[in-house]
């Protein structure tokens, strides 16, 4: 079942990308951090000014997902509306979704990633920062900016040169003994896996360079949907490289955490993935 | 006639607002500043790196938009593509178009309009700055700062402070006889009247603190569509009057440069207009 109707010429999720998305993660019709996707819309919904849909609607999607591991994407749009930014005087909120199968990537879960900086800085937009709006041409240009398959993701900093994210996931790591992931007050999607693991961990949101990685313990990437990409490299944006760990059981931590939120493994033996080949 | 065909579900323009449009006005079939809209357009394709459609298929549209006064809304998207930012192996691009009737405001041309300042200030991203591409939540919320139907625009800062432009209007305005307009490397739209004024008169572009305005001898906004409005009244985000003008000789005759690019009248006796009631 993947069900994907569009949209009208008038719709102004098209026109301005006046709108929000939630990817999940769906196991047999059973979504996986579905409160915290539910309670992110509902963040969109309220400083955006879009009526959020009814829970009901909302909760029947994953059931009827299909079966397997699916991947729910719904894109809530503020409805049709007239030429102008001006919102409509009576909006009508249009839902639309498809589940997709899905398989994710043990390789990047067990050996890790090799990941870049890009040359793209976020703009500061506090009135939009942490939201999974339609307003991505960022997250588009930066992920333009590398073919190379060797690359799994690149880093994204704001226009102030403080660290955000990743083109499509969030940034953690460890110094110190210290876990921290950069603070989305300015700019950023604010990813529920992130929620989760700063909720079960303590987290702690900073301000920080793009040089802290250099000096990090452990560098992860993570969503809802991949799980939790330990990272074994990382390069600048002309693909040098600036820096290199070897993976570990530090490493290993966060991703159990990370990987109980989301159902997967949480370690390369479980559910038949194969070994940890670069691991004592 | 206004065909305007919707868009799939998994259309990048849609999806994350990757794509551009254009409003162009066209009279009896005729566009007006027809190679500047298609100029931008050229220069967004290249800057987001989409194919540009044909210009025998673009150049066509305004003679299919019908009789009279009409807004050419065309919009352009990457086309459909799987679920990620990376760009699809072989996009096929979207253009969609819909012609709408259209009647301009005379009594914001002839006796000016109010405008306030917006609290939003516009994030810093010279990747995207000029271009009338499909991200724009933030014209949206910052034209939902007001419901007043007397204030007709509101002026957006960059956030560091620099004038940038209204919601959906250029801004420019003449202090020490000379004309300026901010400058748009790093944010806003380069609007096409923007750019025949800039050529014709050698409008200066400059960065400058919205303070600038209040000791401006005038102060306009303009667009292709509407024209040129000469601001009477200047607000700041509270209401609360900054600055006003009296209409006169000067305001009218950067207007009438402005309408006689858009086959507007260019004094309000010309076409039959009202008087100009409040000037001398």
């Amino acid at each position: 079942m993947a069900v994907g109707e569009g949209v009208p010429f008038d719709d102004r999720g098209l026109a301005y990308g006046d709108g929000l998305f939630e990817t999940v993660l769906v196991r047999d019709g059973v979504a996986t951090l579905w409160e915290a996707h539910m309670a992110r819309l509902a963040r969109g919904c309220e400083r955006l000014g879009i009526a959020m849909p009814s829970r009901s609607a909302l909760d029947a999607l994953p059931g009827r997902a299909g079966a397997g591991l699916r991947v729910l994407k719904l894109t809530l749009t503020r409805g049709s509306g007239g030429r102008g930014y001006r919102l409509p005087d009576s909006p009508a909120p249009r839902l639309r979704w498809r589940a997709t199968p899905f398989a994710p990537s043990p390789e990047r879960w067990w050996q890790g990633v090799r990941v870049r900086h890009c040359r793209l800085a976020l703009g500061i937009q506090p009135r939009l920062a942490g939201l999974k709006h339609l307003n991505r041409l960022e997250n588009v240009m930066a992920r333009a900016e590398w073919q190379d398959p060797d690359v799994a993701e690149g880093l994204l900093c704001d226009s102030e040169g403080r660290l955000v994210e990743a083109t499509s996931m969030n940034l953690f790591w460890r110094r110190d003994g210290r876990l921290e992931t950069p603070g989305l007050a300015r700019c950023g999607v604010a990813g529920t896996l992130r929620d989760g693991l700063c909720r079960r961990l303590g987290i702690q949101e900073v301000d920080a360079a793009p040089e802290v990685l250099e000096d990090a313990e452990a560098v992860w990437l993570g969503n809802a949907v991949q799980g939790l990409w330990p990272v074994h490299r990382l390069d600048d944006a002309r693909g040098r490289m600036l820096a290199c760990w070897r993976l570990g059981s530090v490493h290993r931590e966060l991703q159990a955490e990370a990987h109980a939120l989301l159902g997967y493994p949480r370690h390369a033996g479980e559910a038949g993935q194969r070994d940890e080949e670069d691991e004592a």
